[in-house]
């Protein structure tokens, strides 16, 4: 039995839908390649070896929250986290992302995908979260991977434009699909739950590839394992984010898949999102990363127009609409901050 | 004074809502890598090559009508070869795309964009349409790329992930932007006139890049510009329609720009399209191309759901959402012209 009490911070109070003395924000991608800081600690390697050093990992996560003073920390990770530690055979190349030695290809290949046991796969995640949560005063994300995007992943060997391979295997072999979704839903629940036992207080699913999907398909093949995943972490007691990128077509699944907060990127305004949404489901969202990279009065005018479309609603909480662009001037999301909190001070 | 007679053809009569004995067919990128018959012809070298050479480039164009049946025509072209001809230094590098040795920066750019002048900058264009109009019996379709789209390539100087430099100077140099896509618009005009002189009978606006944007920037700073474009194309008397991926926010602003008909990719339902539309809009679509890489059991399957949510609509034309992937056996799609005009046949 969860024992549910109002959080006060205002992050959580937004994903919620409860008021907040000021529009929280964070960005998406905002520990990484933006900061010199970062570049600093971040060392050569894979960045999987960062974030399986807590050390490093604590600090990386750590530095946009004092840099920025922005409302909510995300636990420096990556989708590819829990396949990686239960030994799939997959690794991030710097410049191409997440690479996979043996794709996934046949029902064989389910039986390469065991539990995750987050204590002895991925202890050093537990030690980062346990150590930020000593050193916060705003909440940890916790991070999960979507079940559909990892398995986009995992059949393609890597990144692919058209996702020929995954879309193939979701129309011509139903059942092998579900298979392996059901199977990388349960290890993003054992994931999330042992991030949220060691101290997160939100749990935010990525699923930054179901916009290839047209809303039948999501139904059908992707939103029931997404939803078990939303449903375990709501059932810690966190509140729930579910984010994707070029999901338009989507919006109203996404939160009918139990999320309490709705990622909208920038393509869709968010006035017209959070009238599809309606008025118990909080969205997140929603500037273009690349606005950032144009001038201040650019970027201020751009976040004018986002909080304008909110009109004061709670259950908002200011984001990009995807990651952080690694060219982005740190200055300017500094200025970005300041003026949605000072903007949106009650 | 344009003098309007109801067409015959059946894909002339689909772009214009009016009645047809079969839902007319056919693919965008119908003739390239897919087939085999185009790789004899091809020859080394840029593509570029292959579409200043009539003899070539019409055997290209002729091959996926001779084979598929399709109902459709649509010259050989990619959408830089206006700028190409004015000699502005773009090349198309295989594997890459376009790119520009000197990309687009600043107001001292537009004066090497000088107006386009059909009969001397691309001869060849012209010769092959009049040669294409004698040997075949479905209309060819007049091809331009939309001045947002081209504008995009010539910023960035070839392909981009996140289009940060043409987001940039749209929101930062409002009237610089403003002054590029007008000469691309009057560069387009210039390509689609003469096209249609030469006996094109239909035109096609390919904004490949617009739906990165949101509905009120692309309002704003995009759709004067293809409004001028397909305006100008409709008063030559031909059928226009207006091609974007990824647009579901910006169909309806795609069809007020002055389009018979609007391209629908696969993430957006056939009918609720149509319902956003309006009868007097046609539409264009929207099998995913990836979708034809798996079984031919489930390209049929997935072609009866695009055909029942039309559900035997005047003003239908079937298409892929985007162009024909190089992988495509070309055989699955001979079956879906077939399966297509079988099903439809009243």
């Amino acid at each position: 039995m969860v024992v549910s009490t109002e959080p006060t911070a205002p992050f959580l109070r937004a994903c919620l839908g409860l008021e907040t003395g000021h529009t929280p924000v964070w960005f998406m991608r905002q520990a990484g390649r933006s900061l010199p800081e970062y570049k600093a600690v971040r060392g050569e390697g894979s960045i999987l070896d960062a974030i399986a050093d807590p050390d490093r990992a604590v600090e990386i996560t750590l530095q946009p929250v004092r840099r920025y003073g922005v409302d909510a920390a995300i636990l420096f990770s990556d989708i590819v986290v829990p396949v990686n530690a239960i030994g799939f055979g997959v690794d991030i190349k710097p410049g191409v992302g997440p690479v996979v030695e043996r794709p996934f290809s046949g029902p064989a290949d389910l039986e390469r995908l065991r539990p995750l046991e987050p204590e002895t796969d991925t202890p050093y995640v537990l030690e980062t979260v346990r150590k930020l949560v000593t050193q916060l005063d705003v909440p940890v994300i916790a991070f999960a991977g979507a079940p559909f995007t990892v398995a986009s992943y995992l059949i393609e060997g890597g990144p692919s434009k058209n996702h020929g391979r995954t879309k193939a295997m979701l129309h011509d072999e139903p059942e092998l699909f579900a298979g392996l979704l059901d199977r990388l839903a349960d290890m993003a629940i054992a994931s999330l739950s042992s991030q949220i036992e060691n101290g997160a207080e939100a749990a935010q699913l990525f699923d930054s590839w179901a916009g290839i999907l047209p809303p039948s398909v999501y139904r059908r093949a992707v939103m029931p394992h997404s939803a078990k995943v939303l449903r375990a972490a709501k059932a810690l007691g966190v509140p729930t984010v579910h984010f994707g990128v070029g999901t338009g077509q989507l919006l109203e699944l996404m939160a009918e898949a139990g999320a309490d907060m709705v990622g909208v990127d920038w393509r869709v305004p968010l006035d017209a999102a959070r009238s599809r949404l309606g008025p118990d489901v909080a969205v997140q969202g929603n500037l273009d990363p690349a606005v950032c990279l144009a001038s201040w009065e650019s970027v201020r005018s751009e976040a004018d127009l986002i909080l304008a479309a909110n009109a004061g609603r709670p259950g908002h909480v200011f984001n990009l609409g995807h990651g952080v662009l690694p060219e982005t001037d740190p200055t300017v999301l500094e200025r970005l901050v300041a003026h949605v909190h000072d903007t949106t001070r009650s």
